[in-house]
Order: C-alpha cells, then sequence, then structure tokens
C-alpha cells in the first residue's frame, strides 16, 4: 500500500496513515452516504443508492432463477411484543436494542409543542423489526397446511432497525437495508440443501459480481445466529486485514417451527413440524466493497456493479463550437457503447461537460470509482481516437474511438479481474498458518504506532472446540473464531493442536479461520 | 355489470350483491394480501407483490427517463419530533396519527415478561415517517447551496406508516409502501414545470399501463395537502362509481424551503429561497386495478402489468408419458413465447401441471386475473394447435401452435386495449353533467336498496369556489370536489351556477368533478 502519486491529489488520507479516516473520507467525497440528523440512522445518497440498486438487482435475479424459485413478498414494518417473546423463550442470547413504539397519534400540549397522546399508548408495545423471523413465522403457520405446500421460498427487500450508538455508515448504522430469505421445508435435508445452495449464491455474487474473494463456512456455536442450528457465512478480509462477514445463511432448524407452529400433513397424512432457513445480506455489502477496492485515491469500483462505467471528459468544451465538435465525435461513440451490456446491465456512460478543469474532472471521477475515465482532446478528434485510463492501474493508453467501442467489454472485464486478483493477492499475503500462541498474540499485535489499525489478518490455527478458549483470546486480543471453513484446501482436518490453549484441535475439523473483525 | 355464465363457479360474491365483500375475496383468492397480526399492517403476498414489482419498473423507469432525470435515494425512516413541529408551523392540518417510538431497549421484568426499559427512554421521540418532506428538506438544505445544485431531483421507494383504525388492503392501511418524490427548484415557473410534468407521467402510466381512464386535475383549497401551495391529482373511477386518488403532485412553493432552510446562491449572487415538489403513488394503486379491471369471476390484469401473462393447462398429464409429450409439445412455443417482450417486459408464461382438473386450473388462473389461458389436449398436440381464452371475452379460440406464437403481442395488445375501454365507456356512462341541486342529492341517494354501495358517479358541475359550500355538501352527502379539471374538453371554462348552492361559479372555472370517494 504505498502511496501513489495521485495521492498528493486526491485530498484524503491514506490507508496507512489513518484507515478509518479514510475509509469516511472516501464514503464522503464519493457521495455514497451521510450521517443524517436521526441518530445511527444514514441518508444514502443517489451514487450510494444506486449502488444498492445494483446489488439488488443482481441477487434480486439469482433467488428468482434458483429451481424452484424464490418469490418475494412484504411483511409488517412492526412486530407484537409478544413474538419476541415466543422467540426469546426458544432462543438465547436473543437482542434486546431495538425502536419501541408505545403511541400512536401525538397532540398539542398547553403551550403548543407536539407530545405523545397519552391516550393513544397501545395496549401492546410493537417493535420495529431488527429481522423478521417471528411476524414472518406467524404468516408461514397460516400458509403451510400440506407437504404440497413445501419448500416455501420467500425473500423480503426491507429495512429493519437495531439500535446502535456506535456507528459507522453501511458498516454499522441503527436502520439499513436488507434481503432476508425465509424458508420452510418438509424436512432437515431439504432446509440443509437450501442454507448452502443460498450461500453458494452469496460466495458467487461476492466474488463474480463484487470481485471480493471471500472464505465460506460455518460459524463456531458462540457466534452463531442465537435461534439457528447453525449459521453459514461468507468472510472477506478488508484491507486494513479485519474481517467482515458479507452474508450468512441460517438453518433453523425447528426452532421457528415450533415457536411459531409451522407445521404440515405429511403424504402419510401425520402432521409434522417443518424445518425453516433464513438467510442475508445488506447494504454493509457496500461497506465491503470500499474496503476491499478502495485506494488512496478513493472509491474504485468493479465494472460489475459501478453505477458509471465510463466517465469521458472532452479536454476543450468551454465554447459552443468547441462542444458541439465533442458532442459530434462522442455521439457515434456512445451509441456503440450504450449498446453493449456487462454482467447482464447496459453500459452506463457519462460525458462530463462541466465547467471544472479537465484535471478537476479526472480526480472528481477517480474519486467516484468509475472503471475507466476518457479524455477527448482536440488532437484526439483529429486523429479519430481516445485516451483511456484504467481506474485499477494509472497509465493512459490510446485506441481509435472504434477499437475502444470493440474493447470495451474486454476492458471492463480486465478491470474485474484485475480487482479481484489483487484482493485475493492481498488476502493471500496476509492469511498465515500458526500453531503456536506465542506468534498468535504477536501477529495480532500492532507493530507500527503510526498505523496502528493495521496489523495481523487472518490466522488459520487448530481450535480445541472448547467456547471458553474462544471467549479467552477474544477477550485478551478482540480476535474471534471467523469460521470453520467448509469448502476447498481449507477445509481440509487438521490434527495439530488449539493455537489458543495447545490442547489438541477437534479431530476431524480444518484449522479454523481467526481474525479481528467488523 | 350483468352476471356471466362462469360466475356461478367462481365463489366470489358478486360486485352488485356486495361490493365490499366482493372487493375483499377477489384479494383473498387471487392471493394478492391478508390481514397481519398487527393491527392496520398488511402482508403483501408473492402475487401481489409481483404486481407491486411491476409497477415500480415501470414508474422507475419513467422518473429515470426525465431531462434531467431522477435519482433514488433513501433517507431515514425516523423523523425526530421537532422537525413535525417546525412543519406545523408551516402547516395547517397537518395529521398527528402516526406511530411514535419512545425507548431503544427491550429488557425483561422480575417475571421475565419484555418490557421497554425504563432507562432507554429517549429524549426526544421519533416518529416513524408518514411522509419525509421534513427529513429530506433537513438533507437538502445542505446539499443545495448554489443555482448550479438545481434543479434538484429525488425519488424514494419506501415504507410509510399513517396510523389507521378502519383499514382495507391495498385501499387504506397503516403501513404502506410507495415512492415520494421530492424536488428542490431555483424559482417559481420550474418547480411548477416539475410539478406538471410528474402529474403527466402518473397519468400516463395509469392509462398506458394500468388501462386504466383518469381525470387530470387540481384539488381545492380544502382537499391538498396542507404543506402545499396545491396540489395536483390524477382520479379514476372505480366499479362502484366512487372516486380513487391515484396519484398526487404537489408545488410546496417556498413552504418547506422555508420551514427547512433551503436557500441557494443565485448568479448574481445574492442569497434565494428554494422552491420544491413533491409526488407519490402507493400500494394503493393496486386497490384501483382490482376495481377498475376486476369481474365478478375475480381478478382482471391488464398485460403491461400482469405477473403471468399466459397460463398453460395441459388437458392431460397425469401420467409420465402424456406429461412428455405436452412437455415435448410446449417446448418450442415456450421458447418462442418468453424470447417476446410486452411494454419493455419479458413474457412471463407459466405451464400448470399441477394435480388438480383442468376445470379447477381454469377457474384458479382466470381468479388470478391472468390475461391469457391456453388448453391443450392430446387432440390439439396431434393436430398441432393450441385453444385460448381472454380473459376479457370468454369465448375459445383456436389458433395453430405457430400462429399463436407469431399472435401472441397482438392478443395481449388487444387485452390492453379493450381493458382501457371498457373502463373508459363506464366512467363516461356514469358521469353526468348536472347543474340542479335536487338532481345531484338524487344522483348520489342509493336506488336499489339490495345494492346500496353502487350509486352515483362523477358529476360534473359548477362550483361557486367557496369552501363551506363544499364542507356542506360532504356533511350531507359524503361527495366532495375530486379535482378542477386541467386537461382537454373537461377543462373548457363554465359560466353557470354553483350545483351545491346555485350562485354563480367562479369565473373562468371549469365544471368540477364532484363523487364520492375512497
Amino acid at each position: 500500500m504505498a502511496k501513489k502519486p495521485q495521492t498528493k491529489d486526491s485530498g484524503l488520507p491514506t490507508r496507512a496513515e489513518d484507515y478509518s479516516a479514510w475509509y469516511q473520507e472516501v464514503v464522503r467525497v464519493a457521495e455514497l452516504a451521510e450521517h443524517s440528523a436521526v441518530r445511527g440512522c444514514m441518508v444514502i445518497k443517489p451514487y450510494g443508492y444506486a449502488l444498492w440498486e445494483n446489488i439488488k438487482a443482481n441477487l434480486d435475479a439469482r433467488f428468482k432463477a434458483t429451481d424452484p424459485p424464490h418469490q418475494n413478498a412484504y411483511f409488517p414494518l412492526f412486530i407484537p411484543k409478544s413474538f419476541l417473546q415466543k422467540e426469546m423463550e426458544h432462543a438465547e442470547g436473543f437482542a434486546l436494542e431495538c425502536a419501541v413504539v408505545t403511541h400512536h397519534r401525538l397532540t398539542t400540549d398547553d403551550d403548543g409543542k407536539l407530545i405523545p397522546d397519552p391516550e393513544s399508548k397501545l395496549s401492546e408495545e410493537l417493535i420495529v423489526r431488527p429481522t423478521s423471523e417471528t411476524i414472518i413465522g406467524e404468516s408461514f403457520s397460516k400458509w403451510v397446511n400440506s407437504y404440497r405446500d413445501l419448500p416455501l421460498l420467500i425473500n423480503q427487500w426491507a429495512n429493519v432497525v437495531r439500535w446502535e450508538m456506535r456507528t459507522r455508515l453501511f458498516l454499522r448504522t441503527a436502520e439499513f437495508l436488507w434481503q432476508e430469505g425465509h424458508t420452510v421445508h418438509a424436512d432437515a435435508e431439504d432446509a440443509e440443501r437450501e442454507s448452502l445452495q443460498m450461500l453458494e449464491i452469496y460466495r458467487s455474487f461476492a466474488e463474480d459480481t463484487m470481485a471480493m474473494p471471500v472464505i465460506v463456512g460455518r460459524k463456531t456455536e458462540s457466534e452463531k445466529f442465537a435461534g439457528a442450528d447453525h449459521t453459514y457465512c461468507i468472510e472477506a478480509m478488508m484491507q486494513d486485514r479485519k474481517a467482515l462477514q458479507a452474508g450468512t445463511s441460517h438453518n433453523l432448524g425447528q426452532n421457528f417451527a415450533r415457536a411459531f407452529d409451522i407445521t404440515y400433513l405429511s403424504k402419510e397424512q401425520k402432521q409434522e413440524l417443518a424445518w425453516t432457513t433464513s438467510w442475508g445480506v445488506s447494504t454493509r455489502l457496500i461497506g465491503g466493497l470500499i474496503m476491499t477496492h478502495g485506494d488512496d485515491a478513493g472509491l474504485v469500483l468493479p465494472p460489475a456493479l459501478a453505477p458509471v462505467h465510463v466517465a469521458i471528459i472532452p479536454i476543450r468544451c468551454k465554447k459552443d463550437e468547441d462542444r458541439a465538435a465533442a458532442e459530434r465525435f462522442l455521439a457515434p461513440l456512445l451509441e456503440a457503447l450504450r449498446s453493449k451490456a456487462f454482467h447482464g446491465r447496459a453500459l452506463s456512460v457519462e460525458v462530463d461537460y462541466g465547467k471544472d478543469r479537465p484535471g478537476a474532472k479526472h480526480f472528481a471521477w477517480e474519486k467516484k470509482g468509475v472503471p475507466l475515465r476518457v479524455e477527448v482532446g482536440p488532437r484526439d478528434i483529429e486523429q479519430g481516437q481516445v485516451v483511456y485510463v484504467k481506474r485499477t492501474h494509472g497509465g493512459k493508453q490510446t485506441l481509435s474511438r472504434e477499437a475502444f467501442a470493440e474493447r470495451i467489454l474486454d476492458l471492463l472485464g480486465e478491470i474485474q479481474g484485475e480487482l479481484y486478483e489483487r484482493a485475493r493477492s492481498f488476502r493471500d499475503e496476509h492469511t498465515v498458518c500458526l500453531d503456536d500462541r506465542a506468534a498468535f498474540d504477536a501477529f495480532f499485535t500492532p507493530r507500527n504506532p503510526d498505523a496502528p489499525e493495521i496489523h495481523g489478518g487472518f490466522v488459520r490455527g487448530g481450535w480445541c472446540g472448547d467456547a471458553s478458549c474462544e471467549a479467552e483470546v477474544k477477550d485478551a486480543l478482540r480476535v474471534t473464531i471467523r469460521c470453520i471453513p467448509i469448502e476447498g484446501e481449507l477445509a481440509e482436518p487438521f490434527s495439530g493442536a488449539c493455537v489458543a490453549c495447545g490442547r489438541p484441535a477437534l479431530a476431524g475439523q480444518p484449522r479454523v479461520i481467526w481474525a479481528k473483525a467488523y
């Protein structure tokens, strides 16, 4: 992460200097989001929301393309308190930080000030959904009657609220946007198949669309969702080497079916308790995108998700005749580019006729992470060419207008691939196998006092299987087990010792992933 | 609205017998939505939500296609009470029925029951947004600095909550989904242009996409949004002859700009107060669709919005070899149909291999309002043909498989047109010009004691311009002025008397639309 020449011009703190400040500044200068007047709630600005729309459209198509397909539906924002009471009786470690609605009317007091009308006090408080298992479970208990109704595969795009005092845009906010899938199955096998199918969709979305490599695994008992039998997840490494949980898929077993009475009549005419799953990703993914690809010059977006694929900067366009010449030259190029699609989305091309100098425009689009910037000056127009710069590599390249249009999908594909490879190399560089507690402690101890946030990474280490060992490491180092890998080489059984306590690692289990996390 | 032969089999009450019960039953049997365990909140089921997704996609594309384009963004769910206090000081008739959040944590009492934690009481209550003018106004006051930032054209797709005791699915629920556009302009003219531009988008969407004819007009002072200078609307006639306000566009003048300090530096370097607009449509449109096109056999959907365009019912498919024969026959048809698009959406075709009898399948798809049903029996397969029935006209037609695929877009276009024409004829039949109060009273008085809900319609009548006259009519008949038409023949000035009070009608104003309304 050496400084690049353009860093000086970006006006941003470097990642090495102050990673948190860099993150906040990227969110600000790329105009992704900002804090609102309401504590803990963010405003997602148009550019950030366009990114979310692209994430949403891509995932939504994947959910609908499964066989049988998932369908979207919409359930109430509010959850009666009694539903959470039921859930609490079925799940330990239940979260209680939530927005509680107690009145349904405002009125004015003697001074003309608005107050909750005491006469409108609700007989049962309503909770703004922190997640919808309970309210959806109530519907499902009515919708599911026979084995013919199964599997029931529902997804919801919604806002949810979990009260947070210390917030960070996209990564931790009281209100956030997400999707939550909720499904019902006739047996344990089908529920497990669903959990893994959705996990694979998340993996593929993260790696192929976000260009963000992830480790696919299972959570330990201490880290899983309280209501789940087990929780699967994808974990990515950010550039401060911390882990970001980017998506979770819960096999809920029969816990919610039992609490909400989701039963069905089997082929054999027996009343059976159903099996359920839930799975979700949120606007947190935008935080993951920023921290996976961003550099000291600003945001860097994978072309598969970028709201703008190509920004074209005409070097001379202040005078009417110059602008007209640029428009004439660009018209066939725009038509050619906009008729193409990358990862199923028509190319979005912006021509910046604004009043700023070309250099200022260049930096503005760079900060916004646009994959390709194109300059067109009077000489380029004469020669029928364009000069382009990839956001991943700063060098200027020249191509004829026609060749550029022909090459565009290859160029975007190259950028998409470069981003993935760069992130994977980074992660692999900062992933180590350790068997020794002293080395483990040293790995997670800041060495550079000037960049205390950047240290550590992923440790692949043995684990004895004991929750108290996890707790001890968490207390001492703020390091947790991110997941027990379940795919590829990482999932091969390990027969050594627990890196934390030295006792034998759990038999048949691979090295687990230890890291600090968001 | 004479009964059709199939009505007997639908199991629905007829519209003439009991219009409200008919509406509720259509919502139920078409599986659009249902009441939830939370008072006033609905569950939108997959088929109903698919309809909303189609509405949303169509409108969203229209908003983004304006020049300059509108952009989507997302603002907080919660509004600090003080923001509504500010609004109240700028708008009379401010609505106070809303969900009030007073605590941010649950805890358990001595009996293990969940209660709002008294220690988590908020110092300032938060209101779940009933609409977002205030919270968005706060952001806009920061975003707008110079005339170069204008116009600012933002839209939000969101859930909103207005407490309602008496609810009706889609038409009136405490929580509903909508879009709310919010824009800022440098001068009054540009704000007015925007209000009218969005009104025209709503009109065109209603008429061309929903096949629902509307009257385009302006609200009277009594009926406009409290915070607006004036409110434009589109008004449709339902089959019980009541009006449904299907969309509104508010020119907010400088009211919200003043309350939230939205100012800008003009070209002339003067600090100026901005002008704002807002405009919205909601899931209420689904209620409008149902009540415009539904018949005694169930839902009827315009092809431009139908989640399923064609339902194919193989007459014989229980045995494996029969199903295989049907599949072989249908494969090229499905490919041909699915490669086509109607109103920008790929055709959705379902083949119903379910275990019910063909007759039951026929009625099930009819109830769901699918525009075209196709039957394919063994003899049809032999002869290479399909039998189809339009949802608008019950007769069976036969075409060769190839000809059907070739004709499909014409058939859907015909259905779309027939629906519009049918609705327009119905509205025109029940729209009368009246100049006499006795006739006016009689028009709005139920004549058929067996169908008390179905009477009246739209009266085009003069209005003196006096709000007390509106109030008197509302009290006496529950009839209001739906709008003052602003387009076409309906907008021609009228020089007669006020139909309510007999005084001269307001000079230069057309006959206004009087009706009962949802």
